[in-house]
């Protein structure tokens, strides 16, 4: 499956929850499987932290040819066949405003300045990109969705969506998410936010003006993000206490190798993973980006205007709901998806609820599990066509 | 109580795990309660990562009084008729080598160079400080102590002693410890040091010959680790999702503050109390200090020479043991220090373990809790005077 991202753009600006409003913007966005006369099969993908609308498919080369490696995020979860299958399904990927990947963000110009935005890009929440999204539905001729569905941050998505616009969404599929964050996971985020506006190359957000970037933060923050997606459990058991064999060294040896005893260079195999994973990202994704997308994690919280009634909040709620946790993650934990599952079923709402003994911790929810994808499956033939039908 | 440290001077060259050797030191330590005519009344409290000598009592200034909150670090526990009684046992607080707080470390004059030691300061181990410490106690006339005692990486130093000097350990108090690091354990050591080093201020270790200090990677590396010392529940009592007041706001009225859509400022009091602690650590930590102790952190692992073995490793014990854990701390779990009490079991050692129902996470080792100082305090005057008398 071969796709092309497409972009759409918005003369009319978008008044956002910080008082702010962005003039005028652009959304890039895929679409898998085609669109039913009656409008009625579309699912919408919102994506979490570093992803993007580059949701299933493989993007294409000059030639036409499919790039290796290039499948979108959840490949193993949306395609022809799969648990979200794109024969059935009219799928929608949209890149968030903010981001790096496409959409109007920190990167771009801001047309008042000719500058690229930098750190002058507006604070933007889930609340506004569920707006953004709402509008681009619009646009594609989408009055209802079928499902709303995303992990992480993309269920903090979906969850907003089945109370922004309660009457556009049929079905919302909420995995490994959560209410709000904890006091832990802000604290998570503050630190990595720090990492990046205390590295000197930040240059108060302007860094692209000044012609570098702050690499270092972006390493630090992402580091510290990875270990959070992992369970104790997973890493033990991928890295536990191996150390890493030199130049020169045989790596098959692992057990033979000796402490090198040096504070800086790599002695064990997790630092030499984390390192990579830290170099990997910081060469593509944005900081000021990440600042942001934090931010709107910290600030979800439909409960708060509520005095943090989260049975209250969902009140509004019309949509029916599958959530998906996992027992090893302790970014959100199950405990979490319980709470939206109990305050939901005290506005006597339709959920199910399917909690996934499975030991990567966070991460799960991008990982081929079949007992996961045998839940969503499910509920997408079952629960959601049989709705349509 | 007031206390003056002592400095204690070795020309003696210190050979070092690593193979390198420390040509000449000083160990600074103080010491609480008289020893008696026996000698037989020594407790050695081993300290952690941030902790210095000064375990218990007030220092005093140049008038002779006390300076107000210059209690030691673990003067809950120790002192006048507490849990660690002074008037009947004689306490030797110590500062390890590397440290920053008086003993030889990466801060004072390399003899080689008449430079500060910086980064060339040898890499030192667990094992290397229980020697230094037994050294010291040979100077002081103790032979064989009473009790070893620490907590985390003291309670480390303390299983180390019964290893490393079997004869000269009659018990061992080993508080919210573990055998050795997880894979998450070092992960998190790993980014506190990549924080730290590739803050453009360390200069490869010789930030002080540049006149410079690497502060900002030192805030990142204690904002880490103040994370990893609390529970998630604590957090949240403490913190939770409560927004700090700004200059002119009533922090009285947190519950009506509204969000200031800030990526950098401060919006929630769990990060004004990150930064805040990453500050005043930065102040008065050294960071080639950090870099060394969280390596001996990670270097620590007694079952290594055996396969992993820990029941193999602690053969050579004859101390008897007290286990402490916290059933919140998330750093150190009790699960790992039943590992240790399961491999003394197996080796028919006298084991007591009490697992502390607490909901402050590792930090729990240094707070006030009855139950805990309850059960130092009896394992104190019945086992370990019962052994004496």
């Amino acid at each position: 499956m071969i796709v092309t991202p497409q972009t759409q753009r918005f003369d009319e600006p978008l008044p956002l929850r910080s008082g702010a409003v962005l003039p005028a913007y652009e959304l890039v966005y895929e679409t898998y499987g085609s669109l039913n006369a009656d409008r009625s099969n579309a699912v919408l993908i919102c994506h979490a932290l570093n992803a993007s609308h580059h949701v299933a498919g493989l993007h294409a080369d000059e030639r036409g040819q499919p790039i290796a490696r290039s499948e979108g995020w959840w490949h193993n979860m949306i395609g022809p066949g799969k648990s979200v299958d794109t024969n059935r399904w009219f799928v929608i990927g949209v890149n968030n405003i903010g981001s790096c990947f496409g959409s109007t963000g920190p990167t771009h110009t801001n047309p008042a300045t000719g500058q690229p935005w930098g750190a002058d890009f507006p604070v933007v929440t889930v609340e506004d990109w569920v707006d953004a999204q709402a509008r681009l539905l619009d646009i594609l001729g989408i009055e209802q969705l079928a499902a709303v569905m995303g992990g992480s941050l993309g269920g903090m998505q979906t969850l907003s969506w089945t109370l922004q616009y309660p009457e556009r969404v049929r079905h919302a599929v909420v995995v490994a998410s959560a209410p709000n964050l904890t006091a832990e996971n802000i604290a998570f985020n503050e630190v990595a936010r720090r990492a990046i506006v205390t590295d000197p190359d930040f240059h108060d957000g302007h860094y692209l003006r000044a012609g570098t970037l702050p690499r270092r933060g972006l390493r630090i923050a992402r580091m510290i993000g990875h270990i959070t997606y992992l369970s104790d459990d997973v890493m033990n058991e991928k890295f536990g206490r191996t150390l890493r064999a030199a130049d020169g060294e045989d790596p098959a040896a692992a057990a033979e190798l000796v402490y090198r005893y040096s504070t800086q260079d790599v002695e064990f195999q997790i630092e030499s993973y984390l390192r990579y994973q830290g170099d990997k990202f910081s060469e593509y994704f944005d900081a000021n980006t990440y600042l942001l997308i934090t931010r709107a994690l910290d600030y979800f919280d439909p409960a708060r205007e509520y005095d943090g009634n989260l049975s209250a909040a969902l009140a509004r709620a019309r949509a029916k709901f599958l959530l998906v946790s996992f027992t090893t993650d302790w970014r959100f934990s199950p405990a979490r998806s319980r709470e939206i599952v109990k305050a939901l079923l005290e506005n006597r709402r339709d959920v199910s609820y399917a909690e996934i003994d499975a030991p990567h911790g966070h991460d799960a929810f991008l990982l081929d599990d079949p007992r996961y994808h045998a839940a969503v499956k499910s509920y997408f033939e079952q629960t959601i066509a049989g709705g349509v039908q």
